[in-house]
């Protein structure tokens, strides 16, 4: 973790906590490393209740409920801002003490088609019916190849960073 | 991540790979740190369902089914092995394409009893009722202070090296 992002868990941290806040998280490209960031601060558990690692659309389905028709729609899919909003509201709908939900989808690559190559879509919601969303296009990466852990470590701290920034500014 | 995790992490993708297995993960201490450790590698989505991370109580009992009256009791508790491998059979059980179950649990500090103070409890089970359990006891820190972000990222890394290497020798 470098040190803004870092410096960001913690504004996170605490808003949550002056606000009196839980947030629950539904991540899938991230696959656990927005959880693994605000699980590395002492102190979080008291705002942070989990989260799920949805990495696949049958966790996405089977755990949030989110309808195979929408994840099998190529006019949709499950990276969408759609997917994402949906997976938001069922992560805050099974997890009664959240009061904010976060969920991430995207495409992280290597290999991503071109065409969605570094989209990240974000979406929080409360239980006060407020939405927020966001769509983020990643640094365009050098050239990756099939490999290529650290591009895609890059490009997953990339979007760790967007997340967080964009779960403060809802909060502030 | 250090090229010793890497290397854990790349020989259990390969090992699910060539027994064609997937994994599911349900993760209290680490707070999705496996997770996110897998899901840095390409390739990685074939085998890995994707993950729980059950940083409280609630979402432990909430969405793993685990009774309030075990987490509650003295005796037992949320960090234990019987939750540990009550987490690693609801998640399989949940998660219809999942062959394996991955849970851990443990005391990573600061501010753990002493008596708890860097034990993790790991958990593995397949759809064939094998289980096994393993019990770790972390490397004694540097005395960690209330904010000690580096100290407690440490004993985390160190805790997902010990849940990878158990997972590779489950599946050899």
């Amino acid at each position: 973790m470098d040190a803004k992002t870092v410096e960001l868990a913690m504004q996170l941290r605490d808003l949550l906590a002056r606000h009196d806040q839980r947030i629950v998280l539904a991540e899938s490209c991230t696959s656990g490393r927005i959880a693994s960031t605000l699980g590395g601060l002492p102190g979080i558990s008291s705002y942070l209740c989990g989260g799920f690692v949805v990495y696949r659309n049958d966790s996405k389905a089977q755990w949030l409920g989110i309808a195979h028709a929408v994840l099998d729609d190529p006019a949709v899919g499950p990276v969408s801002m759609q997917v994402t909003e949906q997976l938001a509201a069922a992560a805050i709908e099974r997890t009664p003490e959240a009061t904010i939900g976060l969920a991430i989808t995207g495409d992280i690559g290597p290999g991503a088609p071109a065409k969605t190559d570094g989209t990240v879509f974000c979406a929080l919601c409360d239980r006060n019916g407020q939405r927020a969303s966001k769509t983020i296009h990643l640094s365009a990466p050098a050239p990756m190849n099939a490999q290529d852990i650290a591009g895609r470590a890059r490009r997953l701290d990339e979007a760790v960073l967007y997340a967080l920034q964009f779960a403060t500014e809802f909060l502030q």
